[in-house]
């Protein structure tokens, strides 16, 4: 970790940690400070020097989720000069970011609208500023693309967020395999037989 | 509708419609039955003649939702004999009917883990069960894919299911125009410029 962390910066670190298991297993609303008191090991007096509200402690987790996906992103991009494997970063950082970080981005996704005020206005610019990295990369790998952008965006982060309601770590496919898959199939898609687009198949002069 | 149907299923379905919309917005654990009366202006009383637990009616929604999607489904598939032509049928399906049923797709997204016991376990297996309609299609269409099939089903189910965060009616894409960009990423890839595959580009000839 960076040598400005400090002892603060690490203990709130793990109680975010165990609170986005707790909400993701309870849900947000069913979740009480009381819970996160116990999965912590903090007793709620020292949890309240880390937050001063339960809302914020959602906001917190969020934030810092978001934060760290963007911050682990921008610098492997910056050294990528091909449109396409910049798309293969995109989604190989998304993944990886998100199999290692299952409660948070649950707790990103399914309690999105449990925010309110500034605290989700902030969560949804972040939102916005990775869908527009997306976004910016989709359209320099086509930028004559006929699909709609928004629609190849979300579809995009459609196939991979969804992990959180199907993906069983340990029984499912690994992370390599995830990218892997994942990727051939937002970029080259999933019909892969000969005879699937009959332009290619006079090309080849075979069926 | 069918001649069977009874002013009893009129009126339950219409109840189902604006309980979905209440559960969809203020999230089922935050609405009481008292928003339910309101929305869809039956009494308390009248409402438990329909169900007897707030539960049953989120059972009540979540499984005649998934009926009716998989019913809209399946003589749709009895006519069709091309693998490639089930997929884009499947595809067609699901997203013409979650756009017009929107609060009742978030509801089974959002609202899948607020169930419990046999309620659970139905609507699960009415899952379950579209689920391998659909991985049965995936291995008709590529017998020898190399791709994982939970993961590519998945992915597909996945770049649907997302539009309930993310699809504005009226503001984006129609629904034409979803089916169409979505069957074209997930069967054949966003990215379409020439040497995206170098085999194929040494076929043609060209880069």
């Amino acid at each position: 970790m960076s040598q400005g962390r400090t002892a603060y910066d690490a203990k709130l670190e793990s109680i975010l940690r165990a609170a986005a298991v707790v909400f993701a297993e309870k849900g947000y609303h069913q979740a009480s400070i009381r819970d996160i008191a116990r999965a912590t090991g903090v007793s709620l007096a020292g949890l309240y020097y880390y937050f001063q509200s339960k809302e914020e402690l959602l906001f917190l987790i969020q934030h810092h989720a978001m934060s760290r996906l963007i911050a682990g992103l921008e610098p492997r991009l910056r050294y990528a000069r091909d449109p396409r494997e910049k798309l293969r970063i995109l989604i190989d950082n998304h993944l990886r970011f998100f199999v290692d970080n299952m409660a948070e981005m649950k707790v990103l996704s399914h309690e999105a609208k449990s925010l309110t005020g500034e605290f989700r206005s902030h969560v949804e610019s972040q939102k916005r500023q990775l869908t527009n990295i997306a976004r910016q990369i989709l359209r320099e790998v086509e930028p004559n693309s006929t699909l709609d952008e928004r629609v190849s965006a979300f579809a995009l982060f459609g196939m991979m967020n969804w992990l959180y309601v199907w993906y069983r770590p340990g029984r499912d496919a690994d992370v390599d395999r995830l990218v892997h898959d994942m990727t051939e199939i937002f970029m080259g898609g999933f019909v892969r037989s000969r005879g699937r687009n009959p332009e290619l198949q006079l090309a080849f002069g075979t069926a």
